[in-house]
């Protein structure tokens, strides 16, 4: 039951930097309003947005081997993603980790598990999005598997899959889907352009997207 | 069942500035301890304080239709005040709404749900305190009120109450004690200058506050 | 039963020193993956990093005059550690009780439960980890003890133990063990380096550790 | 600011029993789906299911004397309903308090808090409905008032209106709003009748509420 | 993006009686530990076992319009899952919707959210397993999906796969396996036979498993 | 640093006979409101009250190896305590570790953590208190301790404490202090006695405790 695959298929760097630079909530809402983490996966600092190819690691509690075995497996511009096989908020990653998944190229960590050194992290400028931010230790005793199906912070993650993060959280979109999604997303970053521009000048939303009939046959009263 | 409430009494806009100046921890004890937010409500990012008159907005789970129709309710001064009829961490709002909002005057947010698009309302310097950063979109669907009582984050607020933040959460001020928590936040605020220039130069609370008959009255034993 | 404790033993200040320096995960680390604090124990400003002698304080819930106690027993050097007696989120703490212990030498509080005024804590870099940030404020009606033995978070403190805190959160040590666990903390540190160096170079943790026997033994298939 | 109002308004009991029979859900759905305490609030044990006046307490957190000033205000048909006013867990109300309340008649208690002698409690058939089951005792030192609207779990309580409770949690109506919403509620469950027979029969709701056009229009495609 | 999937493939009810008589623990062992749903997923009342294939639901924050729609695709045997697109826990379901569930052949829900009535589900012994009992109504005005995969409590669930759930909580089994899986709970069963003769005569695990030897291995002292 | 502890000191079992007679919540107040588990530790199902000496097992995240260990130094009347060293909600015990416990003469179990099989441990009449039920499995793989102190649920037990547990949920009382609070809960139990039947004839505790001059000094009005 425990096994590494070793070639997964990748998005193009292409795609995955524009749904970067869309962001988490664009890209959620261009995909339809799904692939979103639990809203505890919070980044351990602001202002780092990513957007890259998940390397997904299922652990057992408390048992951090396998990231280790994980890391052999990063290509540059992948993400370490990694979901405990039970609830669990240990440290299961620190500066050390990081500085080796940082060598292989990793632009980042999504762990539905806790995280420590967090300064050193912070300094190092590797993000982290996860549940908790614990000292707790882990051992190195029982395997998992690396680059399968995983369901993370009650999302499906697939290997391959491309995970975006921001301060607003994390999100996932299927491999397949990622062009199709980013042309989504851009159409939406495009279209906002000019509706922040109306509103700036004061413009409500209940004249832009024509709102008051509907408003009004719903039945709402103005007193 | 679903009104807008358009014509709100409001505090004056002077003793809403000095309520801000005096901050939620002096503003709340200078009430009888009253009027907090629950201790979940956290600002997105620190360092922002505000006193503005609230136009409330009851919501249901998952719909953030009543947000636009509020935002036209906004005068200059006044803050968002967003409690949804029954729990819900999705984010209701993000930076095309504060973009409206702040066209309007608005202050700020205070919503017992989720935020979105954080990173760009740190950005744009619209303070927010929620309950979570959630990027799931929501609906427009279902009606819901403005500018009625709500109970937030277990606090009754009604229309033109008085809410303070800071970087210590959130505290709701009645319209009509507002002044007069204002004079006695102002008097805390004073006579707190003197305590802490004596704390500062080494006297001890227990002399300052004559605390040590009372606590061997009580039994306490130094060992 | 309520008592205060005024002569406690200390460990040296030059042994707390080395054990700042080495930080919250390594200190766990080097006395067994003991001594933690949970991980809600959050501080209220990123960056700080202290270790200091404790000056325990158990406190009736919403009742802080045991603060103003303990701060009589603070020395240079120590810290205020609180532990409710039930569990309680209410702002114990607030910026004058910290002008109070910052004039007797106090370098920060640990408290399972809620600070207030952390805008001005902050700007006094005067650190605090806690459960929670609230307004709500305290009464001074029922005693409580100051050091003696208190489970704080879930770990065990007894006074004149030593608190390492930083950005990972928090871990006692016990005052008899600090030499040794401060000369442990160190060699992990020193071992670290070359690991990182090595990590930092390429190598993989699976070779650095040897560990692709074991994990072939234990059966790890890859694919 | 601690004060007693011993005269409130009831409703009348036989508007209260036929609140009673029609239960919470039915009761929240007749008054346009609001007056909820939140979904914490729990039965000690199944299957009780009252509907009385409310004796309202605002206590501080550990603190139950003003439990002992409420109980003597209870009339018969009564119930007592206690909101902390922080957040707390610890065990307000026993075997004691209840033998003293049900010897004025008081018919339950609903409390934001914990409460002890569960087994007790069940024994003697005293239902309570809590946020917590908790032995933590609690002190008598500090006042709070009695017959004051409070905000219990959430929801806005004034003294006198109904509260319902059973197996689904609890639900305040106004007083004036009382039989108003019993003759909804009855319509609700005699409605509700016919519609269980048809469902029963093997009728789809879907046919019953003639939904399927309006599924279509929306754009629901079976596949 | 709004589907509903009529035709489905079921395992045989030979396989899910036999997975219902192993229970969830052993459900869940005999298929390599995968599979259970968060542990806040609760029956709402105790005794209930049941294995079921699983028409799935996917629908917005308070609205369960969709289960009407599933209900619709329920054969003799299936159990409804519903999974909400975003944290809720509204009662999407109650006595109405189960007397209809029943009436086609439905064995029980399991859902991540709230669900009342809970004293008439329990009189019409139908089972439920949820993340809350809340009166909290719900709407229909939103699209959702019936018969695609989702994340339910954290496990991906497909349509027709088996659910089995007991008071120990939920476990899912992909359909192509359930019969390999009800081999080996099986099997599993008729091992513990044994050794809970064993145990139960006063043998202990220690030397059944053969444990003593690396017990002393690895390092335990007996002191 | 894995040691187990074969000798340690137990209470008189008519000590303990005696504590489980009058209760968690008396025994709590008998030893001045201290020993307390925190509230989330419920009883698999009701109606269980035991008084046992506990047998102390220290045990990492999802390793239930120590538990096997632990059983072999089980008494007659002891109970098993569990701590993992690291949150964790995982089922580390099941019908047949208790029918190996049980063949020992154990009287329940108390984990800071999860638990399953539990409609065969009820059959059984094995009382269990735990953090949570959750069938998922552990591993057996790394050492932890039996018979050391443990801090569970933020209290810190030692092994031949006696641990008091019923509805109310679980207290631990020193195994020196075990006579002396034993002899003050029964004072408390037969003070009641006669208490609860001057309540239950209708006498307030205002008359009985004497309230109602303290209470107007302390400023309570009626109005």
């Amino acid at each position: 039951m425990a096994i590494v695959v070793r070639n997964i298929e990748r998005a193009e760097r292409s795609v995955m930097d524009r749904l970067a630079a869309c962001g988490v909530a664009t890209v959620h809402e261009a995909q339809g309003r799904k692939g979103l983490l639990a809203s505890y996966m919070r980044p351990i600092y602001p202002g780092a947005r990513i957007a890259a190819s998940a390397v997904t690691i299922s652990a057992p509690a408390g048992d951090n081997w396998m990231v280790h075995v994980a890391i052999e497996q990063i290509r540059e511009g992948d993400l370490l993603l990694l979901a405990p096989t039970s609830p669990c908020e240990d440290g299961y990653f620190g500066d050390l980790l990081a500085t080796s998944a940082m060598a292989r190229g990793c632009r980042g960590l999504v762990i539905d598990a806790g995280v420590r050194d967090v300064a050193d992290l912070r300094e190092m400028k590797f993000p982290v999005w996860s549940r908790a931010i614990f000292a707790q230790g882990t051992v190195k005793e029982t395997l998992g598997s690396v680059n399968i199906p995983v369901v993370c912070a009650g999302a499906l993650v697939n290997p391959g899959d491309v995970v975006v993060a921001d301060d607003d959280g994390v999100c996932v979109v299927r491999r397949e889907e990622a062009a199709e999604v980013a042309d989504k997303a851009e159409q939406r970053v495009a279209a906002e352009d000019d509706k922040r521009r109306r509103l700036a000048a004061g413009e409500l939303g209940l004249d832009i997207y024509k709102m008051r009939e509907r408003l009004a046959q719903k039945g709402l009263k103005y007193v």
